[in-house]
């Protein structure tokens, strides 16, 4: 079971003028940067009490990120459930009928994350991490 | 300054179909039901740590919220900050040169809320409550 909200996901153009912005919004500045090699992405993040503000820009127009962008546009992108344990939270999603759009596996900062696929959740796009 | 996500909007077309979902997602039930008039919607909220997770069915294809769905589907609609002085707050984005939405004026609960607008922030709807 979820026990917060982890991090909001938000897809962003440009890195540096999006942190510019949230550095206004939040009147500080980021808490950290980070390169996500797997999911090619540059990410800069903001602490909100328990909760990350991720500000996410693609290195590769190949990456989901581009491709949800041309979709899309910039702006909200997914939301993260923190859970006690990624692997059983999945496994117990999957037995009541969702689907995952990506299985359990390592994520950033020693993480084990999965995402629940949009279309089993109306159109929202959850990360699952522990 | 924001000191917490206090809440996650998700436009759906289906509240009893969304809440079924996250039901499952969240493991329990919801925490409560509103309709807010003003707003012309219909919400049911999860609370996840200190955050709420609200979901919003439109109750007329009039409002705001009838209008993004037509444009951008069911999904993530907005993300609200919790601040300690939503005009005074507003009044500094402003000056910082962002652009609001709606002014600040009351919100669903005794809060007192406003938007800034998604132009000023790459995309995001971002509301501010006190």
């Amino acid at each position: 079971m979820a026990d917060r909200v982890d991090h909001i996901g938000v897809a962003v153009k440009s890195l540096d003028e999006a942190v510019a912005t949230w550095e206004t919004l939040l009147g500080k500045p980021p808490d950290g940067f980070e390169v996500v090699e797997e999911q090619q992405v540059r990410v800069a993040f903001f602490n909100v009490g328990e909760t990350r503000i991720e500000l996410l820009e693609p290195t590769s127009a190949e990456s989901a990120l581009a491709k949800s962008m041309a979709r899309r546009g910039p702006g909200l992108h997914h939301i993260c459930l923190g859970v006690a344990d990624t692997d059983q939270e999945s496994a117990r999603l999957e037995d009541a009928g969702l689907s995952l759009a990506s299985p359990p596996g390592p994520g950033a900062g020693g993480c084990r994350i999965s995402f629940v696929h949009p279309k089993s959740t109306h159109g929202v796009l959850l990360e699952l991490s522990s």
